[in-house]
């Protein structure tokens, strides 16, 4: 081992799940100190799975050091010090509620809970453990949108007028595609829960948060195929589309749709201000648009801003501009924001529980709205 | 005179108004006959403006044979088949009217009235005199667009499962512009009754109406400088958003927005169906995008169409693929659909009165929905 | 007839050859003063085709007076005080002389001629006469491109440091596509003289002329097939990369590509200078892009301006930005440019033949380099 | 440590360079098997740098063992079994030789050397040892590139008929940036070895070799600033341009310039087929644009192509289409291919030393062409 490095501190890490996010955190934690330099040194510690099988086979590719079937003892194990929940949504507030209580730090994937009150009793456990919490959106800490946050707070596009943002994506396009969990009113509304959260994630921080909605879901396939030859009647809207008053008053809409064939990742961002105007692709995350009304006349357009070592933390990546980040590495300056936070660090970006639960608020909100079929406010 | 072609009808124009669309009328009417080659051939015979000094010059300019300074004696001129009605909207209907029942087929700018009972007297006026009259929504005749609708229809995309439709300009987005009549009550609502027509020219072709509808405006700003140096309370809506059930079922949202700075005459079309989508921005009108399901997965993506002589009548400007019409030539293809219709061609392409009413109709619907604060629903 | 304007100076027009690029003229002819209203007023008198039949109905349509089957007749006439020549190139240098030695004004579609002694011949004549001569090369009149110009001549981009220009269509694309007259050797060089001029017109621009050249040409299909089932070898060059250096220094690329599959009207520019650098494609004209090394470092990137009425003549279509022009109405601005060449105005822009000719002389320098395999310089 | 995994290879890894690409090096190192999960688990050995406490540091960030300010002191260490050489270019020849001289496989960055001889040295230096050599041209392992080279090879553009590429960055644009090291002779001639290297990795995969080509070369500025408010003339050719046939008798053009303002990491690709076209950018190399010949007339254009699981190893990364990698993940697939060369797969895309020095020598070539003003061929 160095001698010459005493000072940087080791912490401890647990991940339990290591699917999608999984791995994606599961890489974070590998890297980050690679990347930054001056974060603490993580440590993987200790891996669950559902099984003990398949959890080591997962330490033995991603390098921690024990593995355990039973998340339980991942737990509580000593030398852990945070927790990567990656499990399905329904597991996020038994596992993190645990962890708190077990006094780890827990870094949980978006969104909380599939239900409000157990996103409450999450933020609850939060409070009475004094621990650092923090949410995976991820799209945050892309450098395009840091830079679009600091923006418009420092008035690039003067004062907001209008925001518009859609996500759409085409998973669900296929109207033959077998019946799933998606589709049974167990796993939610539908797209309204599925993608909102991310796109409340960034319209929170740009815009602030809506106090007046009202909301409309739709279904574009009445039924599916069940594995048996038969259909079955799909439960959950694919389809929403809300309109919102924000607290500053400024208008806003929010549309989203799993079944938009030929979408893939997208979460368009229209920004509108008294003195200009952003554009944002998440399908072109490495780039943004950007239109100033006091350039001259005749040379007056949307630039389209590559991202580049001046749009921190790109540079701890890469010297050289417009070589592009990945998806991925958006979770490791999210584990970078939570090191921080971890250390003490104020300047850092990212959702705790208590201002994550906002956005499972205005989720809520959209569905009584669309409930009420009319416009509802918040409380 | 040729001798050859005494086969050949002439139609005698007349032209009220000589602004942005009556010199694009002026236009239409010199071009379209060696344009199509197959069309009646225009006599250019009265034109009238607000005094006989501009209508004279005008005259002179377009080609216009005789010159008058007031409308009625063009409408009374026997020569006068047809009569483009181009002045502001408030003039349309005693126009229009007075022209019908002089016997004169009428080609009327968009919308028909500022008012929904004046554009019914309007469609009372022609259907009474059996005349052919004609709307200016010429985005329709974009061989592009036409070529949307088509593929639609022919279900290239499946069928239709959301539609979504903006339009933004960004000439009311500097809060510093002097007050003038668009921010005035009595010019309508705002860009709902300004911009909605077009898009809803658009979406009534591809997509249907509206049968259930919620509305939220907002206006960017509260008041303006006056030219006095004082300052003046904004009377209307700059900014409107609408969610709308279809008569299909479909839902569709529309938003529309004049102080969008950066956009300039953007008409963005999200058609997604079943099997495809298909998008679409009048500000590269000379293309559009469309995404196959259907095709091979490694090469899926949206294709960028530039339109092409395989798109009618791309074919009568230019025998070479991709080289572009412009937002003048629009006219001269609605001109010749008007022609046909007065030759009794029965394929013709456009809005008669009695289509184009309802609309108008929606526009009303739209605005209603905002003074309900709530869903309403067509009657 | 008006009688308030007798001011306006008539003159009297005549047009040789009724293709895609007679119709553009005959369409520019029907329509420039209308746009432009400051200019003299088209009479069309004299049309002459091929056969007299042909001739009358192209009149027809097209709103001549009067048609011919033998151009030497519409040459004379006397009513007629420019020509526009429209004919395949091999007719240029014949019909414009004549008409020059008839004292007609001549518009002549590029390139001159076939060869550089028959367009020799025409500048002789052009000199002889006195009489004004304009070539059609319509891309360089894309408001655009005249502002490009305009940016690159003000300082914009500061100094050239390199142009690239590559100007590729696939209407020989196809290798099964039969042999017709342009895999000829009697048609030319190939895509070198069918395609380069224009991208010379606008490089001579906006950056001047080739001093030193090195060319290859390649044949991309050995053969095709002819009406018979047999094959003929392809005689002519649809491939042609040329690397050049200017008068000024400054090193330039060319390519042109008539078998390029996908490409149906670019015409790509590249213009780097010490300051900046514009970007333009013809398929997409009525845009260009515009990076300025001065913009703040987090905002820098390439701006997308769509032309407007502050790049004039747009104005003279349109008062409302980004509606966009098409190709047709370039040669409208092409003709109001001409009028005012003949009306003695100075600031018009365009090709007579004398400067034409040093286009001619650039394909001929580009040409006797790939016969010489290796660097050739201007005489 | 787990037990179940006995049967995973360990392998050492030794790093010689911290810089740009060393870090880059560290970090696919860290990744590698939590990515992919199929490969030897790599133990980070062993870091050098040019001082013990620069070493010492860089180790500490990068989760290296052991650190040294000697880098023959990592060449020797018997538990080092693979070296990533990346240093500046002069010092490859020597590190890249003791290590293979000392049994170890060697990952070298890109290119092999700045004179041919030196890279002849290391071809031998890598036959004589039997070990793995692998050249760090990452840019073939995007997975947007390599499905490029599937769909060329699988004929979906049918045979090739001309191919373009061109490689353009502004880091030199500026005129007043001060000289230094890579405006001296020394450094080499320019932009063509700067540059054209990762061109020609990619055009030797998709196309083949240049057999004969005739270069142009400029400087856009004469001098630069001097610390010492002097100037000092620049000795090397910021742009290049390079006309070629291909062995297969394909003609090409490769373009490269380093003074490009706007440019930041453009490697632009544009292959013309028979069949069709394939466009490729790595400014937004998570995608590419292909035109079918074969698709339907009227809803023919260039496909944009996201890249997705099924574009492999994408999915190796990320489950969902469109959710973009980074450049430095394509790091870190070339590091799996490195691996699997190591083990003996026989799938595996990239150059080794053998393959590698092919690219020298077509960048030898065309610095002999310039320096002979004329065509010179491959020998």
């Amino acid at each position: 081992m160095l001698q010459g490095n005493s000072r940087v501190e080791d912490i401890g890490v647990g991940l339990i799940g290591t699917g999608y996010m999984g791995k994606c955190h599961a890489l974070a934690w590998s890297s980050v100190r690679a990347v930054f330099g001056d974060c603490a040194r993580p440590r993987l510690v200790h891996l669950a799975e559902s099984t003990p099988e398949k959890a080591e086979a997962r330490a033995s590719e991603f390098g921690f050091d024990r593995a355990t079937g039973d998340w339980r003892r991942l737990v509580e194990d000593p030398e852990v010090d945070v927790v990567s929940v990656t499990t399905p949504n329904q597991f996020h507030a038994e596992m993190a509620i645990a962890a708190l209580e077990a006094g780890k730090h827990v870094w949980c994937e978006k969104p909380m809970a599939p239900t409000l009150p157990e996103a409450e009793r999450m933020l609850a456990a939060a409070r009475r453990s004094g621990r650092v919490t923090f949410m995976g959106y991820n799209y945050i800490q892309n450098p395009a949108f840091r830079h679009i946050v600091k923006l418009v707070r420092d008035g690039a596009i003067g004062r907001l007028t209008q925001v518009r943002i859609e996500v759409d994506e085409d998973f669900m396009a296929d109207p033959e595609a077998p019946f799933y969990w998606k589709s049974e009113a167990s796993s939610g509304h539908g797209a309204l829960d599925d993608f909102a959260v991310h796109a409340l994630s960034m319209l929170h921080l740009v815009a602030g948060r809506a106090d007046r909605v009202v909301t409309d879901m739709s279904k574009p396939y009445a039924d599916r195929p069940t594995g048996d030859g038969g259909r079955r009647a799909v439960e959950t809207w694919d389809i929403a589309s809300v309109l919102m008053r924000l607290e500053t008053g400024v208008s806003a809409t929010l549309q989203v749709n799993r079944s938009a064939w030929g979408r893939k990742g997208r979460i368009c961002l229209q920004l509108y201000g008294s003195e200009g105007t952003i554009l944002f692709d998440q399908e072109r995350f490495n780039e943004f648009q950007l239109y100033r009304a006091r350039d001259p006349k005749g040379e007056q357009g949307f630039v389209t801003v590559l991202t580049a070592p001046h749009h921190p933390p790109y540079d701890r990546f890469c010297p050289a501009p417009g070589h592009g980040l990945g998806f991925n590495e958006l979770k490791v300056i999210e584990c970078r924001q939570l090191l921080g936070r971890i250390a003490g660090e104020t300047d850092c970006l990212g959702y705790s529980f208590e201002d994550g639960i906002e956005i499972e608020r205005t989720i809520d909100l959209a569905a009584r709205a669309f409930g009420a079929d009319g416009w509802v406010a918040r409380r």
